[in-house]
């Protein structure tokens, strides 16, 4: 059966130019009226929905036929495109012009009853959507959802292809990589009891390739990521991947500002604001309080410290005699009771913070707060002024140590001030990021990973917890797109970089050792990039999540509710890879009923 | 640094015209060669090669550092552009009327002396190939691999999406198939003794975006499969997966003969011969011994059966009295001495042929062999007018049960008549395969896979053994470059498939209910294919094998010498998986030296 036999023209493409021509048409039967005997379906395909009628007055065969029909039954009809009488034009839907007069219609497959209905406007339960999710992308938004990201990512490419960029495969079976707790495994069966790893990201892998002379790489590429499932993760997810030769970072950031131009024109229709904005990231904590910040507002943190040098309020003159500060926004005119108020209060709390100073700006200028009283007036105009208060705003400050009070407001910030859909676009780069972060227990971590170049090698040397690096990051609306780096390309230095990491040079050399091998063979100096295709996608087209574009994500179990993968294995498949179950896995099932999945 | 400080321009882009132009290159150092004094560089970088000329005597400051350049060494450099003088004009180099003077050098990077020699004319081991292959992508021959292949798939992409076919990213980790002795599997830690496998392919996803509505779908997606590895395998490939709904064989072999005419050019510059000629199963088994012929050259098998449908040779007619058949080819005139055609009939028998008989024509027309005496005039006569024999050509005859002697001349004839590179193109689609065949337990299983559609139910049920399906593959000279079929899109139809392969109602509920559940709502007619990327890149590039298209291939035992993949996990990472090392693996290991991977 040849595709001209079933079907020569999209339902979504006929126009009023149409009327008149005899078409074929398949697709789903997407809804079904009946007017005295005549019936009027909504058949819809990929290209879109139009309307078909058949009188079973004209077409006495087709009576039978018709009165069958159900609700995603998918059938091919040939027929005559005709405008629709006045008054039935259906301005709402791009064929709402023409109609097509059924001469002929086949049922290809009948559908069972639907589990939900496929209407963008039920709310259906995420797991019953997931376990039908051939049904759910037959809706409309999913079914847009899936045009778009197609869209997007071909936007990419172009980008990378015009600029010369070629596309290199790097392999997912790889070698586990020193952030390997979070590394999932593949057990080898010519190897048993070894183990290959699924990449987190090709980071080394396209360092090599800036190694071997390719100068240009890109790759979307899947990764693989062993998290505790946060709301929006996924155990694996898609990035848009490029490394650069003889490469800076305005060299990466131009890129980067093509590609979030073209993705964003191909799925919103226009550009955004160019050139993107520019934080460091000290400017960005001290300002949003974030190292994503959110600029489609203002809301700016200040730091009032100053005004408060001298006060008499205990609470403050605590903090900043203990080395922490004072700081505030404008929170706007929120209009809160009192309720309302002590609820931020609170939620300040849960934040960590040691508690939170309202201030609501009264019609004369006066500061309406529980501690007005014990502050001075020129604290309270100076309170005013740094935070550029009118009549009506709320303020809201705290003061602590610097960190939690920066992140206090950070996220009291976008409690109360953030939009809540996607409509407008803010773009942002945040550059020059320290090179190390410390972690729980006090040592030094990488806040990128450990082959991002240092500003300077003595400052990383001397003063690691201040060093700069070479790093930067893509935000857009508060979210992170990605990160990306200069790298190192000088084996010493990386070296060194691992021993203030406190890795030894055994260490380095039993786990690393081949790449600081690679890195000696004229390394060229390099950067690049790493797009969360997933999250940018999700943004764009306004959805609530990442699994909305992903086309069949797990649950945030990890689970697939359709196929009904993690399943069980048999023993001896498990043999053959030199693996077996632990005991207290066994035990465990010996209480269970048997699992579905073997 | 931003790339405009150190490179403006490719090495390979510069030409006559550009003479007079200051420009700054950078890249490796790929010969150097030193006369009175003036040092000559050869230049390489992503974009080909540039001579550049140092002269100490204009440049004292250079000297230093021009003498301690050594092979590899990543450098930029800063000069003019200038025609190279009468006489030292290369022509073999697109760059070759130009030179660039030196003003500037800058080394980047220096190089350890290589482990090889970076030539294509020499040939290294391929383990230390794949250990350095940072160092091996450099030559001239792996760098074209990896542009020509980035172009291939760009060519792929481009007809998928003018035909209209949307990306869609299946999962890849999923729940494991039918054929799971070959999957992969990954551990689960949020479901402790659970696994997820990797695909073999995107097959029952691409079904279920059918079922979905997307009726157009591609991707260039990786695929796995736990092979022992054969000779030109990888435990992960590429392969271009695309399926239509409403679309029968004839529109997909139209989009096949598209995209492979379309990577051809991007890859040979030059169209193949349109339309692709084909063959149906059987057609391909009786005159070629496979089914996937070598057409690049003729040397069909002929069935002499009828020849010698009286013959009192022994041999022959016991051969045909048991069922069996003689059937021969005309090896055209290979000039072979008696040991020569004694080694053809030892290699007959090594393939699983009683014997094998060859008939060399004389100039006067008669014929010199063995069994010459045996045979009639007639038979000697019918022998070589169904050979189409001429003086000097050799004849090759066997008999024996007709599957051997099939296998057996198919492969003689790629012995004798296959041509060494792949020059020349011979793209075939072979049509009409059966739907079972047996395995050597006398099984019945599906040759495709079991969602293949039959061409007729009726036929399927009542005689499997013949029962022909809508399956095709796509051949280019004698190697499977892929294949595809017409779907089983009515849930009655999956069923019975199940049913004749043995797979009880409840086993097919257990592991497919799922997808017989998704069959039910309205499912489209489809048909796809997959092209497995890196075989017909290697093709194409005349290539030895698929290892040499692949940027970081594995060994042969799925080893890579570069990182040291597969290796060894801590214990406890493995136990957070619910899973252990099996007591024999431990056993081996605590007798060995430490493994270096852990």
């Amino acid at each position: 059966m040849d595709s001209g036999a079933l079907k020569d023209t999209s339902a979504g493409a006929l126009r009023a130019a149409d009327a008149g021509r005899t078409v074929r048409l398949a697709g789903w039967v997407a809804r079904r009226r009946d007017h005295g005997g005549v019936v009027f379906l909504d058949l819809r395909d990929a290209g879109g929905i139009v309307q078909v009628v058949v009188n079973p007055e004209d077409r006495p065969e087709l009576e039978d036929v018709v009165h069958g029909l159900r609700l995603e039954y998918c059938i091919a009809v040939a027929g005559v495109v005709r405008l629709r009488p006045d008054g039935t034009v259906n301005p709402d839907l791009p064929t709402g012009e023409v109609e097509v007069a059924v001469e002929r219609l086949d049922v290809l497959s009948p559908s069972e009853p639907l589990p939900f209905q496929l209407d963008d406007r039920v709310d259906v339960d995420e797991v019953k959507r997931l376990q039908y999710r051939y049904l759910d992308l037959r809706r409309p938004r999913m079914a847009e959802n899936l045009r778009a990201r197609s869209r997007a990512v071909r936007a990419m490419r172009d980008v990378m292809e015009e600029q010369g960029f070629l596309e290199v495969e790097t392999p997912t079976l790889i070698a586990s990589t020193p952030e390997g707790a979070r590394d999932m495994l593949v057990p080898s069966r010519l190897r048993p009891g070894h183990f290959y790893a699924l990449p987190q990201s090709p980071q080394l892998f396209k360092q090599l390739l800036m190694i071997g002379g390719v100068e240009r790489y890109y790759q979307v590429a899947r990764c693989y990521r062993d998290e505790d499932l946060r709301a929006d993760r996924q155990l694996e997810f898609t990035q848009l991947d490029f490394e650069g030769s003889f490469w800076g970072q305005q060299d990466v950031l131009d890129t980067l500002e093509e590609i979030a131009a073209r993705v964003t024109v191909a799925l919103r229709g226009a550009e955004p604001a160019r050139p993107f904005p520019r934080l460091t990231w000290h400017e960005a904590m001290e300002r949003y309080g974030t190292d994503k910040p959110d600029i489609r507002f203002g809301m700016q943190i200040v730091d009032l410290s100053p005004v408060f040098s001298t006060t008499g309020f205990r609470a403050f003159s605590a903090v900043l005699d203990g080395g922490g500060s004072v700081r505030g926004i404008n929170a706007g005119p929120l209009g809160l009771a009192r309720s309302g108020l002590d609820g931020l209060v609170s939620r300040a709390q849960e934040l960590g913070a040691k508690g939170l100073v309202w201030m609501v700006v009264e019609d004369d200028g006066s500061l309406r707060s529980p501690i007005a009283k014990f502050l001075t007036d020129e604290e309270r105009h100076g309170v005013a002024t740094a935070l550029d208060a009118s009549a009506g705003d709320t303020l809201l400050i705290a003061g602590d140590d610097t960190p939690v009070v920066l992140e206090v407001l950070g996220r009291l910030r976008l409690d109360v001030g953030r939009p809540e859909g996607h409509d407008e676009l803010a773009y942002l780069f945040v550059v020059d990021f320290p090179v190390f972060e410390r972690n729980e227990d006090g040592d030094l971590v990488p806040l990128h990973h450990p082959f991002t170049a240092p500003r300077d090698v003595t400052e990383m040397r001397e003063r690691p917890d201040e060093a700069i690096s070479k790093a930067y990051d893509l935000v857009l609306n508060g979210s992170e797109l990605g990160s990306g780096s200069v790298r190192i390309h000088d084996p010493a230095v990386q070296s060194e970089v691992f021993e203030i990491l406190g890795i030894s040079t055994e260490e380095a050399e039993r786990r690393f050792g081949w790449f600081l091998e690679a890195l000696r063979y004229g390394t060229p100096p390099h950067a690049g990039f790493a797009i969360g295709v997933d999250r940018m996608i999700a943004i764009l087209r306004d959805q609530p999540n990442i699994r909305e574009v992903i086309p069949f994500p797990k649950t945030q179990t990890g689970a697939d509710p359709l196929t009904g993968s993690p399943g069980r294995v048999e023993e001896a498949q498990l043999a053959e890879l030199g693996i077996c179950l632990r005991p207290e896995v066994l035990a465990a099932w010996a209480e269970e009923e048997p699992d579905e999945g073997v």
